[in-house]
């Protein structure tokens, strides 16, 4: 599948790099191409320069934004939250409609410190903003309760473990459904939630998330659903 | 131990019923004991009237708010969400001064319809309110990401699920965690978040907890910690 990947940061890379490995046409997509290749330091978490990164990938080819879009039959979007509507615009309605957007952020702001808030909690969610700024893009949120390294190899948590999915549009989720097996989540685990609307709960998962990496010490882990 | 038990709805039943036939001296706090006592209709959920559950209970003795919490070593918050500080205010800061003071409700909001939202989120907790308008307390937040039932009857889920516990004084959650293993919760599920301020966390989850009761069809449900 064509698939475009908004977003140059950790998640997006380890996305794009996974998607292409397994055998997608992956390009991935920032503001502006010349500008992320130039940069040459790491970031604020330490990260390496997307140049490195590109160096090793280059199965993964960046894009503007609107090119970048305008390629994907499927369009990812791993961009920060609190971007991530800047960023959509910028990719453009036109190539974002009938399309699944798959919306993989969450809404955090460090503005005041560690632990993260929330830019938009309880009333509201990032995937359903995201759906109403653009009505005819099938958005699909999932992968957002996990570190990106367990996003694309479920397999670093042992056992079974779960990952929602939330969107109005079944046929769109199916897809999503069938991305997410490719990546090695199992069927079983896979719990679809409803509607985007239920995004709202995915997000605000994310203090738990933050206070259980605090309690285990490592990024390697997730939750399962257990029932009677 | 003296339990005094804060709210006469089915959470504060189920642990009160519990805790009783565990053989602790338990009191159950509410208003008015007569009013509580003449209510002959079932609640809004469908409940059954309080009297006939404490026909049922004789080893429950219901109490006005100040005479429980002068009764408790350890005092339970199982009010509504929405009244817990009136209520706890009610019982006296006297009363609770020093003591455990365990905190299971979370601060749901049904004026808006379903489901809920949390009147309280993101940059505060209902715990983190408890904790300072009671500064003597020693508040632990827990039980609260699970259904009643489950709450006094982890073996209702089969294997191995979570339970968290939150709050600033670690002796007190050492208590906590002894009486929730004597609820049946197993040590090594039971997970310490850290400071009250984690009850964000737990509170903030109770979206996805409403979403997963719509997508599994049971409240017998909970989650479990994986890690690598």
């Amino acid at each position: 599948m064509r698939i475009a990947v908004i977003g140059t940061g950790m998640v997006g890379r380890a996305l794009a790099a996974r998607l292409a490995e397994l055998g997608h046409d992956v390009v991935i997509g920032t503001r502006g191409v010349e500008e992320t290749l130039a940069r040459s330091d790491s970031d604020a978490m330490g990260n390496p320069p997307y140049s490195q990164w590109q160096h090793e990938h280059t199965n993964v080819r960046p894009e503007p934004f609107a090119e970048a879009g305008a390629h994907g039959e499927l369009v990812l979007n791993a961009t920060a939250g609190g971007a991530s509507l800047q960023a959509l615009a910028a990719v453009g309605a036109a190539n974002l409609a009938g399309k699944v957007v798959v919306d993989v952020a969450n809404p955090l702001d460090f503005s005041r410190g560690m632990p993260p808030r929330l830019s938009v909690a309880n009333d509201d969610s990032l995937g359903e903003q995201i759906q109403r700024a653009f009505p005819d893009a099938r958005v699909v949120k999932t992968l957002n309760t996990v570190n990106a390294n367990v996003m694309v190899d479920p397999s670093r948590v042992p056992g079974a473990h779960a990952i929602f999915v939330a969107g109005d549009d079944g046929a769109a989720k199916e897809t999503v459904k069938g991305l997410l097996m490719q990546l090695g989540w199992r069927e079983g685990t896979i719990v679809d939630l409803g509607g985007i609307r239920a995004a709202r709960g995915t997000e605000m998962f994310l203090p738990l998330w933050v206070a259980l990496l605090g309690a285990l010490g490592t990024a390697d882990f997730n939750i399962a659903v257990v029932k009677a």
